[in-house]
Order: structure tokens, then C-alpha cells, then sequence
């Protein structure tokens, strides 16, 4: 009688959440010091300083009324204006206040985002594989279909495969740098080819294809690559930003959409993303929090412990023979298994109170998932564990 | 080529939104004080100290990522706990955790609820006139069509009319008690013959139909009468909230579904609630504020402003010989105009810069609504702009 779709969403309980209940009963048992719980992307960074202080001299230089009221449904003018000189800052773009729109975080914008382009059920969105397993939830609750590209070896995108799999219908392609899973950076020579294709394909089918990013993980990175700023190889390039993992406020559901004025139709573009907000009840992003990101936009997270982390891990389990993909950014790992099958790889690993992702439900079977945002004890604590796991194939 | 419904919701401001810009405007002409904008429903009482004592008790007695990390989809325990403890204390209910679902205010609320709800687009939802404009977008948006209930002379619902209306396709309807853009709180015996037309007309059906409230003016009351606890009445009934206007935090995004255990296959309809809130992007209320909702779950906020500005309006309005319902709740008027025609009366009125919005958004065209959350003072300045526009007719 009820939408059956709902409930089966509701009821089919996540595997990442399935593997972390897991991790508490064993903690119960063995000790939460003695369980390898690497499942979750929850940041253990705390958030820096700087964002309690900015709460704190919020409420006592302010009334009440100057921070908690709505904000238009654009959001607050100063933040999206210092979010504007940020970005113009870093990246010699022009942004102003008009191409940003504030929303509750990277899942808003991405539902948002869908929403606004996707205008028929036979609409196409690309997503490449390995994939955050919820655009598929969102896609498809935004009413358009799937498609997904496959990966090169290296876990870049496999440029010709994408040109197989873009038709009349496509309408655009996720792409989300650094990456989960596989916290690989997309090389910029990557990424021209997938725009090559792109523009060929917009003009051959007379009809603009997006990108649209998804960048929660831009500023984790561990090495002198940057992730491309996407617009200025792409003018038809909708950004997608939270500040869930760069300022550790993933609670808070804070982030924004970026249309640079670049996108073909740019006020229709900017109007629907404010049209599907309406329509999906974003009334406005958390006003407190939009204050509290306009004052520390500028704020760099200490990463040392994930950078740290991923060392520690690259090293010994390369050196074990794992295979890998290079992890530039976020704080994933993914590990293509001894037996090419990530279930059964992670379940000889419960024995051993390592908790990983089977890669399955990433889009590549044969992998599991590693989140190193824990303690650097536990990281070094899992190479034995590791080590048999290798030995025991 | 992108979704033209949602160019169209994004680019046809808002009616309110529009007087709201015309006010700016003339404030800056005539000064401030001298424009008397009673258009938005935004709160002028601060929110209580509580608020900002507990944020700050919060940052300085614990770990930031105790407050600012991803809570569970359903939310906090302790919060939806406190909650549940609340309203068992007020209205004499069993509630627990399990019925309590955190969400991003009231808009996000109903939105989950209608998606989690209708099943196909024949699914109807009705909706008891004058009501809150935004409905209908939510409704359309998730995916079901809207049916207006009449209301009485009193703008009760009617109940002759109701029945009239359901059909087979009945999925629920929407009771919004006090309510905007009236204020009216219905009365229990008027929500009784309601329950009762709907009962008989699910057994009839075979179905359930569901009554879903919102509920953001529950603590807003003037009178001794206070608004019915719907569940108490009925079984089936989902109920939506928001501490945008009990705590002033309108821009703050939190709110709550409760799915009481009296409804009917409750396991699936709060699954459902969950697998909708995740198809929307929702992935948890903000987590700072769901401590906050929870430390001042029962605090009072001083009203007196409120209450002092409807008696001033009502006591001279009616006086002036204005026909307008007792706004019992709420801080909103629904004015029946002299010339039985909102969208003269506001243009006239907006001559002495008074702000109104024209009844017809809200399915009346004859009335006007006025928003009294505003300064004492501009209430007494507008009885002679009333007094002057109800005698030039």
C-alpha cells in the first residue's frame, strides 16, 4: 500500500553499517582496542579549533536572530561569496556569490544536482566504476537511469569504454576525485580525454552531456598531484563540495553546489538547482554552519595521521605483494584480493577482527575497501593480520 | 533539455518572497520603521538562552567529534529518547525511540513522509484549505496529486465536503493545527467527524488512509484550548515536526517524524520513512542540534509579543468591523477583505506600506494573510491603515 521501493530501501540494511554493528558486538567481547574496525569514513581528525571558536565568539558578539534564521534559499551572501574567492584564489577562476548555492551537505547537492538536469525517465547519468554505492539510490530516486564505466587497470577511467557507453540519452557523468573506494586522483591527462569524448558527443547528439563532480575528499590529498579543477577543462561542469571530511563536520550537513557561469544556459541550470531544492524540501542549509564555514574557509586540516596512515599501509602491504591502486587522497584503500573475490576475503578476515568492504557493492568484486581514517596503532596492529591473509592463499 | 518543471519551480519567485523584496525596497526609501511588513512568518522572539548555553556548555565540556560526527539515519538515541519522554509526559502516549525519526525541519519531514507514503501516481493526498503553498510542491514533487478539502465558514475542515472527496486513490491528508495561514486550531469534535469519515472510508476501501500532521505551531497557543494530539484519535496517523518556530531556530533544519506503533504495519512504514529520507539525501539531521533539541526539549519560549500583537489586531480588526476566524495558535491572521478580493486588497494596502500576502496562494482568494512575529509597534502604526482601507471601500 506504501511505496514497497521505500521500505526496501529502508529495510535493506547497508554493508558498510551491517560490518560496523559487527565490529561493536566484537568489541564487547574482545576489546574496542583489539578490533581492526577499518569500515567506516567517519573522520577521526576532530575538527580544528577554529571552528569552536568561531560558534563560541558567533553567540557572544551576536543576537540570536543574526545566525539562526533562514537564509534565503541561495544561502547567506557572505559565505557564498567567500566561498567564491576561495575557489578564485586557488584556481584563477571568476566565480562570484551567483554561481554558488549552499545545501545540507554532499548527498543534498548530489540529489539536488540530479534532480535539476534529469527530465526524463530514459535520462542517463554515467558513474565510473569503483563507485560510492549511494549515486545509485540517488539517481534513480531522482528518476533517471545508471550506467556505469568501467575502470582501466589502474583504476583511472577507461576512456573507451565510456565512449561506448555514452548515448543520445546520457545526460551526464559523476566524477568524483579523489575517489571512494580506491582514493585514486584521476590524472588530469585522464580526465582531458574523458572531456574530449564528452564535447564530441554533446555536438554529435546536439545536446549538452555535464560533469558533475562530486568533491568531498579535494582537499585529502597526500601528494603533489592535485585533483584537476574540472571546470576549467569543462565548461559544462557542475561542482558538488561538502565539508564533511576537509573541516571533519560530517554531522553538520554542510556543503554547496557550484554552476560556473560557463554551463550552456547558465541561469536555467542555476534556477533548477534552486526549482529541485524547493521541490526535495532543502529550505535552506543550516544557517549556523554557513557562518561557520565563511570564517574558516581558509582553515587547512592537520592530515598528518591520514597521511601517516597511508604510508605505513602503501608500504607493508605492497611489500606483501598486495596489489593496489596508488591511494593519492580521501582515506581509502583499495585492495584487490589474493582470491579475486572481496566477500570471501573479508570474511578470513573477521576471524582476524579486520573489518573491510567487500568491493562488490563499489562496482569490482575482486576488491575490498579500506578506511584508514582510525588510530595509526590500529593501522599497525592489521599489517600482521595482513600478512597471514596473504600467506594463508 | 534540463527538467523544465524545476526551471519553472526555481524561477517563479515565491509571492511572499516577492512583497518581501518590494519591502527592502521601500525601507529604503522610507526608512525601516516606516514599512509595516508583515509578509514572512519568521520569528521575532530570539531563541531562548538555553540554546546558546547549551552550544557552549557542549563545546566546552566535550570532544568535537561527540557533537559534530554522522549520528545513525534515525538519529541520536538520547534525542529521539528525550522526545518521546516529552510528549508521554504532555499527552499520555507510550512513545519510545523507535517511534521518533530525526530530520532537517518540518519541509524535509513532510517530503520523507509523502515519499515514503505514495506508491503511484494516482495516489492522492488531500489537503484542508487555506493552506501552507509549499504543499502542493512537496506532493507533486514526491510524486502524488493534491486534493483541496473546503473549509467551513470558521476555515474548520468540512467534513460534509471531505467525504465528498475521498476516493479509492485517498492515500492521506494533511492537518496543519494551528494553522497557516489562519492561525485556527481546529476544533477536537471538528478533527473527530474527520477521523471518523475517514476510518469508515478506509474500512470501505480496504486501506488505510493516513493522517499526516504538521505540526511546527503546536507550542505556539494563546488560548487555553489546545490542539488536539491526533494520534490520541487516531490510529494511523504520522505526525511532523519542526523547532523552527517553538525554539526560534528556523534556520537550523531540525525537526522530527514519529511513526506512533498504533499505525498500521508500523515496521514498514517507519522502514519506509528511513528508505525515503536516504532516497532524498538526507543522511542524518544536523547532529549538533539534534544535543541542542535534546537539552531544551522542555523549554518554554516567552510568547508575551506574540500574544500581546493578536489581541491588539483582533480587538480592533473585528472592531473596525473586519471579518477574520479566531486565530487561536500560531502567529499568523487570515483577513476576509472588504472587497472580497486579497490581491486589491494588498495593492491598496501596500499604498501606506503595509505588507500583506493575498490570499489566493493559499487556496482563498477573498483573504488576506498578515504574520504578527514583527515589533509591538508597527501592529499599533498598521490599525490606522486598516481603519483607512476598510472605510475607502
Amino acid at each position: 500500500m506504501i511505496s514497497k521501493e521505500m521500505v526496501r530501501l529502508g529495510t535493506a540494511r547497508s554493508v558498510i553499517r551491517e560490518i560496523f554493528e559487527f565490529g561493536k558486538g566484537r568489541a564487547a567481547v574482545v576489546g574496542e582496542e583489539n578490533v581492526l574496525d577499518f569500515s567506516l569514513g567517519n573522520p577521526s581528525v576532530p575538527a580544528p579549533e577554529k571552528v569552536q571558536e568561531t560558534i563560541k565568539n558567533m553567540i557572544d558578539t551576536l543576537p540570536p536572530k543574526a545566525y539562526h534564521s533562514y537564509t534565503s534559499s541561495v544561502g547567506d551572501n557572505n559565505t557564498r561569496t567567500a566561498i567564491a574567492e576561495n575557489l578564485n584564489r586557488r584556481f584563477g577562476t571568476k566565480y562570484t556569490m551567483n554561481n554558488v548555492f549552499m545545501t545540507c551537505g554532499a548527498a543534498a547537492s548530489l540529489n539536488i544536482t540530479f534532480r535539476a538536469l534529469i527530465a526524463s525517465p530514459e535520462d542517463e547519468i554515467m558513474v565510473c566504476v569503483p563507485y560510492f554505492p549511494e549515486y545509485k539510490v540517488f539517481i534513480e530516486g531522482q528518476g533517471g537511469k545508471v550506467v556505469l564505466v568501467p575502470p582501466t587497470k589502474e583504476l583511472h577511467i577507461d576512456v573507451a569504454e565510456l565512449e561506448k557507453k555514452v548515448t543520445k540519452n546520457t545526460k551526464a557523468i559523476v566524477i568524483n576525485s579523489p575517489n571512494n573506494p580506491s582514493g585514486v586522483i584521476y590524472p588530469e591527462s585522464n580526465l582531458k580525454e574523458v572531456c574530449s569524448v564528452l564535447k564530441k558527443k554533446s555536438e554529435e547528439y546536439g545536446s549538452p552531456i555535464y560533469i558533475i563532480t562530486d568533491e568531498p575528499y579535494r582537499e585529502l590529498v597526500y601528494t603533489d598531484v592535485k585533483p584537476a579543477h574540472i571546470p576549467l577543462l569543462y565548461d559544462n561542469t557542475i561542482i558538488n563540495y561538502s565539508w564533511s571530511k576537509s573541516l571533519s563536520l560530517p554531522g553538520e550537513r554542510i556543503g554547496y553546489i557550484l554552476v560556473p557561469s560557463s554551463v550552456v544556459n547558465y541561469d536555467e541550470v542555476y534556477a533548477a538547482v534552486g526549482g529541485a531544492a524547493r521541490t526535495l524540501g532543502y529550505v535552506c542549509a543550516p544557517s549556523m554552519f554557513q557562518r561557520v564555514v565563511e570564517k574558516c574557509i581558509d582553515v587547512e586540516m592537520d592530515m598528518s595521521v591520514y597521511k601517516k596512515n597511508r604510508e605505513i599501509l602503501y608500504e607493508n602491504l605492497t611489500k606483501l605483494g598486495y596489489n593496489l591502486a596508488k591511494p593519492d587522497g580521501a582515506f581509502y584503500m583499495f585492495i584487490e584480493t589474493p582470491e579475486k573475490d572481496g566477500e570471501a576475503f573479508c570474511e578470513r578476515a573477521k576471524k582476524y577482527d579486520l573489518l573491510l568492504v567487500p568491493g562488490i557493492g563499489f562496482g569490482t568484486k575482486e576488491y575490498v575497501r579500506l578506511a584508514y581514517c582510525v588510530d595509526t596503532q590500529k593501522i599497525e596492529k592489521s599489517i600482521e593480520v595482513f600478512k597471514k591473509l596473504i600467506e594463508e592463499k
